[in-house]
């Protein structure tokens, strides 16, 4: 066995980097023999020095810009986040020596990829990124490596478990968003601020580091169309269940004819589909390739020891010498492709409006579907109230989203519809 | 872009090896872009040179033995299938030349993993061997790699296609296993002997080659444990339904206090757990790590075009030099580890006799039971017809098999009982 160690540098002692730490002090030997060569920690930065962790004798930082610039190793591992600031800094530090990096950091990716990636490329370092995406899931791997004779047409997911974890417990407790939200909150399930999450920010990072893999192509953060789960109800969850569907929110990027579909939204997953199954902090993504046809990749989507086996297994790949550009190929062998307008999606529909039980609604809402061509269905409408409102759920067959949203449009303006909730339903 | 090409030979033309052919023609252009270098076929092996196939200009050998031996190519890929004979013969000769093998033979690397390996080990050469288990599933690199941080606990999945379409049939259609295993003969779904699948004897070689890389040890066929489906009947898998399970094939392999248990064999699976789901022609694979936690990888289990998938990302991890040694780490550092006895399993349990509807045949069932400390926890009994026998179907809670087993042969001698089939229950 080689004896040189790989010399690693951690910046950020938070919940992912003290779970790195943990992994390389406790498969120190197991990590070793397979790579054939140590994992070392050479430094560790963080605003304070933590007193739990196994870091007898590693050089200790307050400012991790000074190890980035200064400390002697082979890779930095960035764990501090968000796309800007210290994050960004310490990486380009570190490629610009010419050393490598490793990060779980989906927003610097998405947000900076392609410039790390050429710094990389032109100062002979490597960039890891396995776990920025589907926390411990080997899906940077799949589609870098293990798909890669493929033409991938398709990649999709449930990729925050945030999101996934409130919808997961919406329904199986029958209770309301806000609720479940503050309960999350409370447990530390979900951020103070829980924006990023909720509403589809972090996914659509995500999905864009995915869908620039998927279809060598330069990373289009700005393409991913954004929508996220506030909207969605107890009552719509209730239905979808009636309808035999799962509400998820997915990431979903289409290759159709050259041009790039890249979306996120809460979707009805039909319950023959593996997605629907997907619950609570797992993320799941499915890729559909030319020759490999569909596969599902399943697992923990974060926390601090999934996030970790992610980091270690590309300072693996690093310590082996198993490396490769950045995204797949070259930076400018990337192919830029344009993003698809919204309002050319196609999809089934589910829409619920709260109706004023009164003569004649039903016939201006079927005109209003039959103007725009949208194809009902089925309709669920139960009991009545007069003076007040009820709900009506209809779903559409395979429709045009720009004629469906015409049609949604002019549905709002009766004077007897009070509320509508639209939500995609992806059928496969 | 290094122009020098991969050159590689392929030993058979069947339904892999022509898909392999259809992958690297039509699909040249990317995997040279993503390789960083041409992948280039120098001959293939056939016993007729197929008229269907891409081939213009490719050297054509009707002896796979003499391509082997004389052909110069960089990477010998073995499609011929069988443990031994020639398949055997041309990787030895390959791997003897310092060549690289790829192969998609789960029978010779489950017989010959190590010897291959070894060889391999001398001569430099490196053996890819994705393709041998789950299809275009990316296992191998994911226990290899991906997971490489982790200590595995346990490996299990769905690994035989044939079996898997064979029980979703009789679950959708209500039929009867002869039945179905006839049709799917006449479709080409199942071999003519179909002994190799639903015996479970595929599976088992399947599951050696994923212990060996989960459990870092050398692969131990005879250590696996191996029961088909030919017992499973319509009315169990009625029952299964009725108690909320899907009856699967499994290979299941566990690390217990040093020892391993390898096992292949018909289990029902709770409607919660992943596996439950996977349906028809497909494959997956649950891994559980120490600090990833569960994942789990589905795809197509077989076919030529996702076979060919796995054979060629094995050919693009050559072609860009990320290679390994074969089992993950070299032969000699792998850890034998001793097999569990089949009787120390603990599982839950089903059972279902045929019983003769007379007075007292109850007690002296639950006594059998009893007297092991075999604990019931579901009875169905429904409907009585005295004269003839009537099913009895029991849930027993987790146990030791030894005590199942005790019990299950004794409840066998009672005079009213006519048949008994057991079933493990796989909770999670």
């Amino acid at each position: 066995m080689s004896k040189t160690p790989l010399k690693i540098a951690i910046a950020g002692l938070g919940t992912v980097g003290g779970g790195t730490v943990h992994l390389l002090h406790e498969q120190a030997e197991l990590l070793a023999a397979r790579a054939g060569r140590p994992l070392t920690l050479v430094g560790v930065a963080a605003l304070a020095r933590p007193l739990d962790l196994p870091l007898d004798g590693v050089p200790f930082f307050t400012d991790a810009r000074a190890m980035a610039k200064d400390c002697d190793y082979d890779v930095l591992v960035e764990l501090i986040g968000g796309a800007d600031g210290i994050a960004l800094d310490v990486v380009k530090t570190a490629l610009g020596r010419g050393r490598s990096v490793v990060t779980a950091n989906k927003a610097m990716i998405a947000h900076h990829g392609m410039e790390l990636a050429r710094l990389a490329e032109t100062n002979g370092g490597n960039i890891g990124f396995e776990a920025s995406v589907g926390g411990g899931i080997p899906i940077i791997k799949s589609l870098r490596e293990g798909l890669s004779g493929n033409r991938v047409a398709k990649v999709m997911g449930i990729l925050n478990g945030t999101c996934n974890y409130i919808l997961t417990t919406m329904r199986d407790q029958g209770r309301d968003f806000g609720d479940v939200l503050a309960e999350a909150q409370a447990l530390g399930y979900a951020e103070a601020d829980p924006t990023f999450d909720i509403d589809g920010i972090d996914t659509a990072h995500k999905l864009a580091i995915l869908a620039s893999l998927a279809f060598a192509m330069p990373i289009n953060l700005d393409g991913v169309a954004c929508e996220g789960i506030r909207h969605v109800s107890a009552l719509d969850i209730r239905y979808a269940d009636e309808l035999g569907y799962r509400i998820k929110l997915l990431g979903v990027a289409a290759l159709i004819d050259g041009k790039v579909e890249a979306r996120v939204y809460p979707a009805m997953v039909p319950l023959s589909f593996p997605l629907a199954h997907v619950s609570g902090p797992f993320n799941a993504i499915v890729t559909e390739g030319d020759f490999v046809g569909r596969t599902v990749l399943e697992g923990r989507g974060a926390g601090a020891r999934p996030t970790a086996s992610a980091v270690v297994a590309d300072l693996m790949d690093l310590a082996t010498g198993r490396t490769m550009p950045t995204f797949g190929v070259p930076v400018d062998r990337l192919t830029p492709r344009p993003a698809a307008t919204a309002e050319a999606h196609r999809s089934a529909y589910y829409i619920r409006l709260m109706v004023k039980d009164q003569p004649g609604v039903f016939a201006d809402i079927a005109a209003a579907l039959r103007d725009e061509k949208v194809s009902m269905e089925q309709i669920i409408q139960r009991g009545r109230s007069p003076e007040s409102t009820v709900p009506v759920v209809m779903t559409m067959h395979e429709t045009d989203e720009a004629s469906m949203l015409k049609a949604v449009a002019r549905i709002k303006t009766l004077a007897a519809v009070e509320d509508l909730q639209l939500i995609r339903i992806e059928n496969l």
